[in-house]
């Protein structure tokens, strides 16, 4: 135990010396600040653990269940002999998992390989209804060899429905035998549902989304789990991930990296004003972690109210960014913009694959330097120049980095953001599992759309609509 | 030319009810706050008009010269016949701008159509230094067929040039005859830094970046029509609709939208404090206009100086997101987080190709509605809601929306926020052509990689180094 605890504490580094006042000055945290933070911190872990037990995070423990892993892989041995193509239909939290961990585990090029070289199907996350867009898509699929896997735990979400609808019937009237049935997978509430009805009435193939994981705690689930099995994902590598991250944030608080990243940002939103987290991942398979966290943190902690009911004056926005690519895009204004942001690095320490620059151009001296040096060290080298120049710049900044990408280390990451969420819930004191702000404007479509029952809607859009004429140029 | 301006005004809509105290609110803008702002609106435009005159705003007026659109044309007609891969190798304003253009005006999946269908070659942007992702590339690309351009205006950018160096000399070794300057485009400074200089001795085809036109305003330069014009986009069309938008430029402040939209967004940012401004298109086509959107606005009005050296308190932090998508991701946050942001919607009112949603699955009223109705409507109608939504959450937003996505209308839409960000740096006060705070990272960057004369940042950065050993969790 012993030994596999010490493992897991190495699938990632947490550096939070850019966030002290002894690196960047007043816009950073004082020793009593910090100092500050062990009596909330301590309460949260608690708070959170209560709940954990209570049932209410089962988030927490997914990675304990391996059965889903050795299903899922039955399913992709499956559907490998059978399919060139997984399309999910899903969106938010149905979506970012899958698509950041297909990301950051199988090769940039997956979807771009011959079949031979590729080995698993395509893998497509359709998480929009723009028309041109999943046109598009169905333009070059094959529907003998696709997979359709809707993912929608309520089974009434618009957006993904409709994709469905449009799917069923496109699958129907052109496979050339009626087996509909081997061509779609539905993931939804084990119960209830739209979704689960239909899964019945037509004999379809599903799997439990568990009923107390919420869209953007699910990835862990078979939300996330089937389509990464069904295009060669190690979804076992990454549970054991995840589990020795669940083990680790049952520590204390001083060696909880969960809770050191929950109180640390928390602390910069609350006391320092640094309303906006930006994430930026120094790889390019780890660029659609910060859309899945983005999600994540900004669904979870951006609420107006307190459980208590009362207002909550703090919160934080989480931003996404992707080095070395954003230097030249956002730094600028991390560097002297606004003072609202923290930035968090997240680096990889050794890549799976590297380039090396040629020696050539030596005559030059704007390139000498840079022949005989790999990509790798350059990204590595621009990571750590960016830190440092927003350090001496005065502007608080923090870094995690995995050894590799590695199932285990994604994991290990995954499991660790969505608990630093859970414990900056209790922090803010909030519900860090409702979204009740999107609601009404779901509303709002459901009267234009006009489903029974929200006329009102309909009528209140209008009105809004005629008052609205004031300030335009056609 | 009544007609005329009369066409071109229809490019785009912009609709800003949703910011005035009347629709949202004390968040919005009274009518006192807007009539305070005419008398510096009149005067930003003097200024930017007086500076375009004297030849600083030079991207201004790039869309006047058609010559480029004939020769690129040209350029492309000879690609079309011999390449089926177009890379860009940039970063920053060298790369943004044609991914954007790109996406908005060739099919979503162009990329991965037959060379039948596609009839042209695909465009790859290589906007990053990662290893993995740029081994990924190469990996899936023909020498034979391969067309690079270089895109860098001082020749010496590091990620950019050690791209070209792998390039070439990949090109080098696989090339059954040695004809690399059929394989290298470049783009850069007309006179002077390294890459001209390779291109002199070793007989490259160059084009030029106009010299008085920086990096981020440069997509209607050779920067972004040469590699746009190699894949088939209508480039004589991107610039007409920005020539029209460049006369609407010259239009007094009440009828001029480039006016309005900086305006409207600098009082929300120095009277409102919402020092973030998310730009959200709903169209896939359009999501990378958000990207290339939040270069410009951040690297130009994120400055720590005034022009005359005072400290600049105020700045808007440019958010970019994707509807409907972020509606199950963002919306949370913009409805009930920080009191921090505008939302500056992006829509358009007719898509190229739409879908209907098949009138299936009627027994279930939570699908009932959907059957028969098209993905445009339900994408046309969630704009609305949201908007709506934020709107009665007293939460400041405006639209903008274009006709549809044609290469007049994005030409349009360009121009207009590139004039907006130049009346913004007036507004604020500071230079919006210049991005001082990038510099420091860089010669970390050079230090650690070992460029001569840069020995002093490495120290320092070493040095630095040592001191944050503190606040770790390995």
């Amino acid at each position: 135990m012993a030994d596999e605890s010490k493992k897991a504490s190495s699938f990632l580094k947490v550096d939070w010396n850019g966030l002290t006042s002894e690196a960047v000055g007043p816009a950073g945290l004082s020793p009593d600040d910090l100092a500050s933070l062990k009596g909330p911190l301590a309460a949260a872990l608690k708070d959170v653990w209560n709940q954990r037990k209570k049932g209410k995070l089962a988030f927490w423990d997914l990675s304990a269940d391996r059965r889903l892993a050795q299903e899922s892989k039955k399913l992709a041995a499956w559907g490998r002999k059978k399919f060139q193509d997984a399309v999910v239909l899903g969106i938010g939290g149905s979506a970012l998992g899958a698509s950041a961990i297909f990301t950051a585990l199988k090769p940039l090029n997956h979807n771009r390989l011959s079949d031979k070289k590729r080995g698993w199907p395509r893998l497509w996350v359709a998480d929009n209804v723009d028309p041109e867009g999943f046109a598009a898509l169905l333009e070059t699929l094959d529907p003998e060899t696709t997979i359709f896997n809707v993912i929608s735990k309520s089974g009434a979400t618009a957006e993904t429905m409709s994709q469905f609808m449009i799917a069923y019937d496109w699958l129907r009237k052109r496979l050339k035998k009626p087996t509909l049935a081997d061509h779609l997978l539905v993931t939804t509430d084990p119960e209830s549902g739209v979704l689960r009805k239909i899964v019945e009435a037509k004999g379809l193939l599903a799997w439990p989304v568990p009923q107390a994981v919420g869209g953007r705690f699910s990835v862990l689930s078979a939300v996330g789990l089937v389509p990464l099995a069904l295009v060669g994902v190690d979804v076992a590598g990454l549970l054991e991930g995840a589990a020795a991250a669940a083990a680790d944030g049952l520590k204390p608080p001083a060696s909880n990296k969960a809770a050191i990243l929950a109180g640390l940002n928390w602390l910069m939103a609350a006391k320092k004003g640094r309303g906006s987290l930006v994430l930026v991942p120094y790889a390019d398979s780890l660029a659609k972690v910060a859309d899945w966290f983005n999600q994540l943190w900004n669904e979870s902690l951006g609420k107006a109210h307190k459980l208590d009911g009362s207002p909550n004056q703090a919160g934080q926005t989480a931003l996404k960014a992707l080095g070395v690519t954003d230097q030249h895009s956002q730094l600028q204004t991390w560097m002297e913009g606004p003072q609202d942001k923290t930035v968090m690095f997240l680096g990889v320490e050794e890549f799976r694959t590297d380039l090396t620059i040629p020696a050539i151009f030596k005559e030059y001296e704007a390139l000498a330097y840079l022949g005989g040096q790999t990509l790798g060290s350059l990204l590595a080298s621009e990571l750590k120049g960016t830190a440092q120049a927003l350090t001496e710049n005065g502007r608080p900044n923090l870094s995690l980095s995995l050894p590799a990408v590695t199932p285990q280390a994604v994991g290990y990451l995954i499991q660790t953001l969505e608990m630093a969420t859970a414990i900056s819930g209790s922090l803010y004191g909030v519900d860090p599992l409702d979204q009740p702000g999107v609601e009404l404007g779901k509303k709002f479509t459901y009267g234009l759309m006009g489903r029974a029952g929200f006329d009102d809607f309909l009528s209140r859009y209008e009105q809004g609509s005629r008052a609205r004429k004031k300030y335009i140029l056609p």
